[in-house]
């Protein structure tokens, strides 16, 4: 009974299928029929003209995005926790060139205008400083938190206003929109998101990401740095086929909801005073001693120590409803 | 009737069943059962014990090689028509964060002790030039010539005698194998390679090559690097899938052979005179006039134009018999 | 009277004298007679043989000096506070191709083993994250404190348990030396410091630092790293001319007396509740009120604000003895 | 009798002069009255509004205009001879990020438009290749020959069609002025030249060379590049100090005309056969054999030799006109 990465959940029955009838011969990289669908595809989903590239992980997704809106010669702000600052070995520096990410904190790894006002009122205007170019935020957050779409619309303000570029990582995107009940428009564009990696592979994919362009005329150069770096798979059409099989009939949402739910109920079956953040997405953290941990993982359940005295447990999209009752009931009987 | 290039081609059988097959629960990145049995399946493949690494594109597994063996204030010598400095916008030189590509001729993209000492003959050993670190070649290469045991190790032999590490762009390594029915390793480490870029995606792959490290030292940078890159896909043994499948019972061989028996049916259909060169692997240039491609175009084959008065044509593992039989026929009767 | 940066002070009259005695014809780069007497000049200061490399800028010494100590996948342990973190626009990150700086913290910019292995703690041995690799300390630091012989080895003992390089930023190392009465030695190689920023700039030279390879083996690549970053001067007799000028009969230390000396008597003018760090080099952190610092400034004393309630003055070598007494005195009276 | 590189030249008396009046206290970095005034004379030089900024090697000069001109997935069209190819150990590579440099072909170092449109023709307008993004030439070329106005507005028209940056290396640009008598807008912004590396060293100056950006919206970017590749020195009034008084009077023009003279006088004792290349600069280029120049050097002449059979001679600012008619007289004699 795993919980301990929605990384490693299966892929959904829907792109397996769609692996296999992609499995014709197409022209290779994305000159496809599949890869050229992308951008249509996205710009219906998101109500705007937006450009879509598929890359294989989220940190390429990232990264590209990164690179297209920060100099080398600048900063990106993230959260203290973030993904791009602590789990992808410098990525974003290898992509911008050396670019230093410039770091705040917040509960559950979320950030506030406040937050962000204050570490760039550190940053001295010469050239002695990279200056500010770009925000990243992740949504939902490392920490199973979610942005509202006011949340991310205050922090496009911030960024119109001190002219940094927006990226959301969307690594779990699907969790936030499908927690939210929102307009996918209404959580990045409308908000002033100038960027999205927007992730499939956690939430049923296979090898497939997409970085989301809504500020289309990054979208170009992009494409140079993706070859570059060694991301256009010549049998691209595959990971589009991935892409389009999760946003035909909602499977992203469906998928991203089942994990949702998984996660809720096992955060209930905690209560209050066990859980160290509210359960927002597909994740759980848990005050939970050494014995406690212990005790679960004897019932056979899988998971992270997450800093003494906590744990965290990701629920995936394909998660056993039987293995959620069990593991809520044995969070209850602790 | 497709003959235009390799990554065209669909996937094969074995591979699509590995993944259905891998389609299950397991540990994230590169720590599943799966990848984890690389090392030991090329280790007994090339009868040495070497260091595999599973990445998405011959691109990634390029320049992660040239990364390890070359310093940024370093040169790599290639041939002028090398895919790593014509077809991959640089990522030779993103990846080792800008060395250089020192560009030595000869007949048909392969290089001779002779024109890389000429070339390396120029180089000044002082701080004003980027000093020679790597040699790379391609096997089979860019046109389809294959480098013999014996010639790989004169090459190695200089590699030795210069310092340089030695790289093989194996896109084809598959097809060079089954033209020269050679042990592996007679082509490998044994003739003094380090590095060797194994593809399986135009053989049959969906989105998995290896990267084998002979100089096992070289590899765990390398990881860190791969990571730092975005190439570190978290369900990793989707990958690692593919590779097993291809190396079980040879379907590597298997499907380099079928592709090679087909560019030989053409070649030999074509003759001497139109023949720009040998056919030793999987590819077919020939000399055609604009109107006899038109010609071959107006009866349904597929192909890119050469350079002016020549076509290439490259045979597909999965191509089918009857088209290669029409194709041969065809040509024949120009 | 300007206390406000050492950068601004004049050129010392030995360095003058030097530039006009080195104004013939010689052989251009460091090819020069001048240039090949550094790694003796040095070797004899620092009793171990060691390589000695002019450059231009304390930043371009910092930087060379990183990048032959950390991989571009690697971090680099630093204070907060640090000129590397702060003041060089990303130097480090270029010219280390994109390392991590870590921030430890500490009173007054000063490190401690604690504070170092409670942020080494922190990382994960992994490939997500990028691995430490070097330790860059500054002495004296960026807030005039002085890390004794005794305290640099606490750190060289840390460095070779974590397998760290270990980098000292000695833009005021003279300052530190000639606070400390010590041999230069014991400061650095025999407290197991592997690379030395040696600045002269600040301390009556004109545009040569001297970059010190105590791992002798990591200068051959730096020659080339700094002139690929366009720190070769042509002329460069001129930079190694200025610092055997000042090697000569102690004139670097005999400087750096001059200016610690005159920040002593502003800091004793102080008192202890008005500094907010004891004053050990050559700079005075003052605590004034904004109408105190007005006041300084309307007597015609010129210095920075450093934060709120807070003000940095920096006594140069060549500060005339009358403008620190006036300077005494009107601090006495505030 | 120094023959061997304008590099090893003295520095010329208004210079030391320059630097002496220099020595007293004044703002750091570039914030010094000397530096201020540099966009001013060189708007007055060049008769437009232009931006200027000191550094202190003609590799940073260029390499920081490449930067400003191509993006690291673009690249740089120049002379298979140029200096930035061959004499920079990879500079342009490092400070764009690792873009490529196409290598034309042509007589002298000099490329013409039909040349570079060869060049063009034969990359492809996909993201396979880096893209063309900036042309540099170097006037007077490395073999002392010089474009004419007319020469680069041919190339600075393809450039606009191109759509390609322009930059010149003027490491002996002022060689090339006196040369032409032109105005010095003729040969830059007016024939559609971006940026000019304009060269003092070797013209009599110590260690400060101007980067002029005629495209003036590149040059705050390039001071965050300038700063990060540690360029940007503390004392910089020094650097500007020396520019300034080589502008003062046509200092620059008068040595540059000196050092051509003297060029043109042994070109003329060469005589046509003898000479590699026309005399246009200040640089001879001599067919001799290994006995003729080992004569010459017997009788005191110190050159280098240039490939076989040939010598190259480098005329400077201070040559003295003994040592000239004595070389002249010894080569009309060989």
């Amino acid at each position: 009974m795993r919980f301990f990465s929605d990384n490693a959940a299966a892929v959904c029955p829907e792109v397996m299928a769609a692996l296999t009838e992609a499995n014709h011969v197409d022209t290779a990289y994305d000159g496809d029929a599949l890869s050229k669908r992308l951008d249509d595809a996205f710009s219906d989903l998101f109500e705007t003209r937006c450009r879509a590239i598929w890359v294989a992980t989220g940190t390429a997704a990232n990264s590209l995005a990164l690179a297209a809106l920060c100099p080398p010669h600048g900063a990106i702000v993230c959260h203290r926790d973030a993904h791009i600052q602590n789990d992808e070995c410098g990525a974003p520096e290898f992509y911008t060139h050396g670019a230093k990410l410039l770091l705040a904190d917040g509960e559950g790894a979320k950030l506030t205008p406040e937050t962000i006002r204050a570490l760039l009122a550190g940053v001295r205007d010469d050239v002695h400083q990279v200056q500010p170019a770009a925000l990243s935020i992740t949504n939902a957050t490392e920490y199973g938190l979610v942005y509202t779409p006011d949340e991310v619309k205050a922090l496009g303000d911030l960024c119109r206003e001190k002219e940094l570029g927006f990226h959301v990582d969307g690594a779990r995107f699907a969790n936030a929109v499908a927690r939210l009940d929102c307009r996918p428009a209404d959580l990045t564009w409308r908000a002033g998101v100038d960027a999205l990696s927007f992730g499939f592979v956690k939430n049923g994919g296979m090898s497939a990401e997409a970085l989301i362009f809504f500020d289309t005329a990054l979208a170009d150069a992009t494409l140079y740095r993706k070859k570059r770096a060694g991301h256009l798979l010549s049998k691209g059409r595959f990971l589009a086929a991935q892409i389009l099989a999760m946003l035909e009939d909602g499977v992203w949402l469906r998928n991203a909801r089942a994990a949702n739910d998984a996660a809720a109920r096992i955060g209930a079956a905690a209560g209050g005073d066990r859980l160290v953040l509210p359960v927002e997405a597909n994740e759980v953290f848990l005050r939970v001693t050494p014995e406690e941990a212990a005790a679960l993982r004897d019932q056979g359940f899988d998971f992270y120590d997450w800093g003494p005295g906590e744990a965290r447990l990701v629920a995936s999209w394909d998660q056993r409803p039987e293995d959620v009752s069990a593991l809520a009931a044995a969070i209850a009987a602790l």
